[in-house]
């Protein structure tokens, strides 16, 4: 066994929560824009590529231009430092980029979040590499709703977490699918604050995945599930993941939306057919003749789909080939089950990764020649990228 | 009104029976020819390309070689004129290619029937350019057979004629729709002979097709509906419209046969999804998965679908360029409507067509002017190709 893990991880914790209350550090800045900022702001988003957040924070504070107006306006009727102190005793992560749990696929969003609140233990670094967002319709029907939870319990029985928002329907039931899983996890994308059940019929819900998977938001806590909101949120729930898979869908439902800003950024949508005389169908069926959208009609399907994330990122130009691309989808789901920190043993990997202690520990030694893993003992974890 | 058409019909009757029973001409020996030979026979077919159907009947009937060695012993045992007779007394046409009526898209295929054995009044030569076929599972759903029927009565008032076999399940359907329509049509292609309804559940429903549309048969009279056939006759229902739509299909269903041939030759193949629970829907799922089919979910779709077939030609460099694919998709469904032989009324050809007069007569004109009609009077009918 390593040395103290849990002493480790509640360093990391402290120090995060100091960083945050300090508007001159990276974290502490992001979580003060993003109280002052809504989310999608294209000019915001390409200052902080460029500058430090304490300096995009000064200039927005300081700028005469009318463009962040309303942001000066907010900080002086927003007490943003009492803001992040709640969030940091709710016991809440706020994550920023360069983080280890910052989601890899925010990086191929022309807007990503400034920051990220998270409530709940799901490590979300993993979701690019094994997870796939499952989204549709509120009104769904029992057909749907038990396609929902039938695909999430499926790729939950295989390793995958399950990504959606919290609403009624297709949304819940996927949830409530991935639960029943022994593995995979689950995490809810917010509109609004993670400290806010919405809707709060879900609130008994959105509780368990915060004790077992995880709430996420861009909006900080306490603020409002409003509409421009939701429709920024689909970003997110299409980014974090593999792929999307949209299971019933009128012609103008908001996962259609979801499923368009996964095909904008290379992930693989699929969706779910159903009887031509639903009209929760027609948006899905809509979206295969459009050539958006794949589709999908069981769990084996989902995962050649979304599987297919190494030829597709080869086939975009623009997509950064990180050294996990080179691994075989086999290995890589495999190098998403290595802590980051502690180093683990090849038991505990074995239960984690579904694999038979031979086959892991191939697959392990193919990863460390690649450079991404290194033996600590008989232990295992990530090398640093 | 145009001099006696109905005397001039009587006569091409008359003497095609004529011919019929003499083997020295081409339709005889292609009507001896189909009681010897099983359908499909390719040697066959590349001799019938080559070589007039007398020459070909005795180069079989003399052949010392094996391969024909069947049709000699069946035509020691097959009395082939008394056969012909009984056909010619049923009132059966027998079509050989050259025929106008001939259906022009059997020259797509590999193996092209020796003749077809024709039952009933609808102008086969039509369905190519305003045909559909509509196949799929015996053992079909109520949805099934809902969409089924109702795909058919909207194609067929919008004035394309059904293709089908003649089974339980989506063909019956497809048929019922279709005669319920005002317009359009329904054509039966059975796997044994057109006199003998398969199955006998059917045998009303198939004389009012024999009444009101077509039933054809490559198989002479009184054959049986044998299994190998029916794979045959799959090819003939695939060829001879513009497109092929699959409504329920099992993973191993003969539509998705039906559809395959249908692809093969170029004719764009449609399916109609359906819940991802069914088994009958799984062919059809699986068909757009491999990108053999396109999804479509009612009658716009299924026009839109087939009627892309002059840039499906003009993608396929095997097919031939006829003077009506140069026609427009809507002069050709003119040129479709006009009679071969006696010349016919703008209110006529209005009513056949949907057109109002005037546009009928701008398309009427620029037909004329491809060289593909004819004004008698102040009537019309085609020219000669």
């Amino acid at each position: 066994m390593t040395a103290s893990p849990g002493a480790a991880m509640t360093g990391a914790r402290e120090s995060a929560a100091a960083e945050l209350l300090d508007v001159g550090t990276e974290r502490g800045a992001r979580a003060a824009l993003a109280h002052l900022v809504e989310a999608g702001e294209l000019t915001l988003a390409a200052l902080l590529e460029v500058h430090a957040a304490p300096e995009v924070l000064d200039r927005v504070l300081s700028d005469r231009s009318p463009q962040f107006g309303a942001a000066r306006h907010r900080a002086t009727r927003v007490d943003v430092t009492a803001a992040v102190g709640y969030a940091v005793r709710q016991g809440m992560s706020v994550l920023i980029p360069g983080d280890p749990q910052w989601p890899e696929g925010f990086t191929d969003l022309p807007e990503p979040p400034m920051c990220l609140w998270v409530h709940g233990p799901l490590e979300l670094s993993r979701l690019r590499w094994a997870g796939v967002s499952i989204v549709g319709s509120r009104a769904a029907t029992a057909y749907g709703r038990d396609i929902a939870t039938s695909l999430a319990a499926g790729l939950g029985e295989r390793g995958y977490a399950v990504v959606s928002g919290a609403a009624f329907g297709i949304d819940a039931a996927a949830h409530r699918g991935a639960l029943a899983a022994a593995r995979g996890g689950t995490v809810a994308v917010l509109a609004g604050g993670v400290d806010r059940p919405y809707p709060t019929a879900h609130a008994s819900l959105l509780a368990r995945l915060r004790e077992e998977g995880a709430i996420v938001s861009e909006s900080p806590p306490g603020w409002a599930p409003q509409r421009h909101r939701f429709l920024l949120r689909n970003r997110l729930i299409a980014a974090l993941t593999l792929g999307t898979v949209v299971v019933e869908a009128g012609l103008r439902s908001g996962s259609l939306n979801t499923a368009r800003h996964a095909a904008a950024i290379g992930r693989p949508v699929g969706v779910v057919p159903g009887p031509v005389t639903s009209m929760l169908s027609a948006g899905c069926h809509q979206a295969v003749r459009d050539g958006v959208a794949m589709l999908v009609t069981d769990v084996a399907e989902v995962v050649d789909l979304v599987g297919r994330i190494g030829d597709d990122a080869a086939a975009r130009p623009s997509a950064p080939v990180t050294a996990q691309d080179r691994l075989s989808e086999g290995d890589q789901l495999v190098w998403a089950a290595l802590p980051i920190r502690a180093a683990t043993s090849i038991d505990a990997l074995a239960f984690a990764t579904g694999l038979a202690p031979g086959a892991l520990l191939a697959a392990l030694v193919r990863i460390e020649l690649a450079g991404l893993a290194i033996r600590v003992g008989s232990d295992w974890k990530r090398a640093r990228g």
